[in-house]
């Protein structure tokens, strides 16, 4: 396992808990943290030994955005231009990998903690949490953020957020699609996110990671192609180890091998 | 009308009610049922007496999915493969039809079944349905359907429901924006499918049939040439048939002739 | 100021109220309001004094839509294409406008008044407005205003919507996400609007012009090069009159200077 300092890493039963380790800057990730997380991400894609990961925040808030002080100490106009853009490049790594990713949100989701939370796969709040993009209102832009929100919850929604640096909760959150459920403390939220990983770890690695990257490549390409490969890769998955375990095992009403 | 074994046919006042009719193992979709949908549509779809198909299924459930029988009996994996796209295909021209497709939501509505929910224009569902995506419980993937899901909830709610094979009722469907209306039994299903045909009917035909192709042509295209060809279609309307028979009966306060 | 005999035109702190002016015909849509409105848009988009657009309509309607007067004395084929077109162009500039773009719906909400609505940035509706696509019902198409309604609602609920004529409130616009927010009465807006012009008034104008042309930019557009660009945006954000003031206002706790 990596070693990092702005992240606690807890490996439990296949899955990865992630802790954004910050509390005393409300987990602002700083450049350093963006690369750790970047790093950890790189190793889990590899590892077939993790199926889920969860990402949350130390000491009651999820992130509170971008570390104000790298960008200060940026100096030039191109290093600012890159500090920003990797920001970017983690959120496509986060979206790209084939495990199921998990947030929970609690405290503050703040522009860049907002931008973590769109590419989850699925989403627990909260009903307090505080959501928003208060880049306007700062004379900046939520750059990186931006597309990842749009794709979320829809342009109709993402341009009012943005453009008013609207903050809200965990129940207009789920009211616009950002997550899936809002719970009511702590404990809830736990039990929601026990109920949420007893389902995805009864479904097969394998054919969660393909169904993940089918979704993914499905949106904004033309439709033939991607129903072609779709089919390949029924084929594959039927007369693969995983499809002949899954099958047997509905025929013998047991449960599959991976279900443990 | 095509001699059916897996579908009930009933064309009645300008709208084809087709019951998919393999109660025993819950509407599961054979390749015979899929080759008998595919072969109806095609005569519908050159019919210009046919303003809509309404879809539902015998026995208290839609459909539970693909068929197991089929799929062990493929042999290959090109066959297997062919047996996947080919479902495909039928949702692709179940999405072109010209005309209006509404479904009827009941019981089950899994898998193969959620997925031709997904290409209606309309869906109408009890409340106690069970949707869900169950394959990659099973070591599979929802692999036809996945794009159409997408299309159908966006990518934040398809993803969830994918990776979780998730169950979920109308009710829920509904707040999903998976089926525009929820109803709590047979009679409420039944009022508001005479109510929704009675829209329908009350629209003329070939605007319909342009207007849908506009809509489903809009997606993911170049907005000039889109409205280009709508301003065209406009004004083909306008100076025809049914645009002069609209303006007039609106202004000597009648029905349409199309209105029956 | 440009002179509008269809349109009123009230400066005020910032913000530039244009009130539909044709109440005689519920605001419907003629060719002159259309080409007065295109004037002042290209006007508006160049003036850095103007921060947000309010839209509404005079006599307690919004819009009923295009005018039937105008398409009757269009003539031949071309000229009601053309006369069609200019409509979308219309929504096309719109929704361009580098500046905040707010409606607000009462009455009538119909057809070209509904596709106005489509492109706004924020949407406050009375919860008795009137929304609907009435043109098939009359044998003809929504065609300008399709891929807007498609583009703000989503396929899903477009299709129903276009292919049954339904007319619908503003509660139920809000639930479809048509619009932000619905008040109960011309106090409630009023309160509504006050509130969401003090928000946008509180983000830095050249921020937010370009938070929107990225949100818009991203739509359907590979993610590398929007990211990409969206870091020389922050970058010249951050090193910008609007970031340093923005960055120093938040040390220093004090409003930034274009919150005034």
């Amino acid at each position: 396992m990596i070693n990092t300092e702005t992240l606690l890493l807890q490996p439990h039963n296949g899955v990865l808990h992630i802790t954004l380790n910050r509390p005393q800057s409300r987990n602002a990730m700083s450049l350093q943290m963006v690369n750790e997380l970047r790093a950890v991400l790189a190793d889990v894609a590899c590892d077939d030994q993790v199926r889920a990961l969860v990402l949350s925040g130390a000491g009651g808030h999820f992130s509170a955005g971008g570390d104000v002080k790298d960008m200060s100490s940026a100096g030039s106009l191109e290093a600012l231009r890159d500090l920003n853009r990797i920001f970017g490049t983690l959120l496509q790594e986060v979206e790209a990998l084939p495990q199921v990713v998990i947030v929970v949100l609690q405290g503050a989701v703040l522009g860049g903690g907002f931008g973590l939370a769109c590419v989850s796969d699925i989403a627990l709040a909260d009903h307090q949490a505080q959501f928003g993009l208060p880049e306007t209102g700062l004379g900046l832009l939520p750059a990186q953020i931006a597309p990842f929100v749009v794709k979320r919850i829809g342009l109709t929604q993402a341009r009012r957020l943005a453009l008013t640096a609207a903050r809200f909760d965990g129940i207009e959150a789920q009211r616009l699609g950002l997550v899936h459920f809002v719970e009511h403390d702590a404990q809830g939220l736990a039990e929601r996110l026990d109920e949420v990983l007893g389902q995805v770890l009864r479904c097969a690695p394998g054919a969660n990671a393909r169904t993940k990257a089918l979704l993914l490549g499905s949106v904004g390409q033309p439709l033939g192609p991607v129903l072609d490969q779709a089919a390949q890769w029924f084929a594959e998955a039927v007369a693969g180890e995983e499809g002949i375990e899954g099958t047997q095992a509905f025929v013998q009403k047991r449960k599959p091998r991976w279900a443990g």
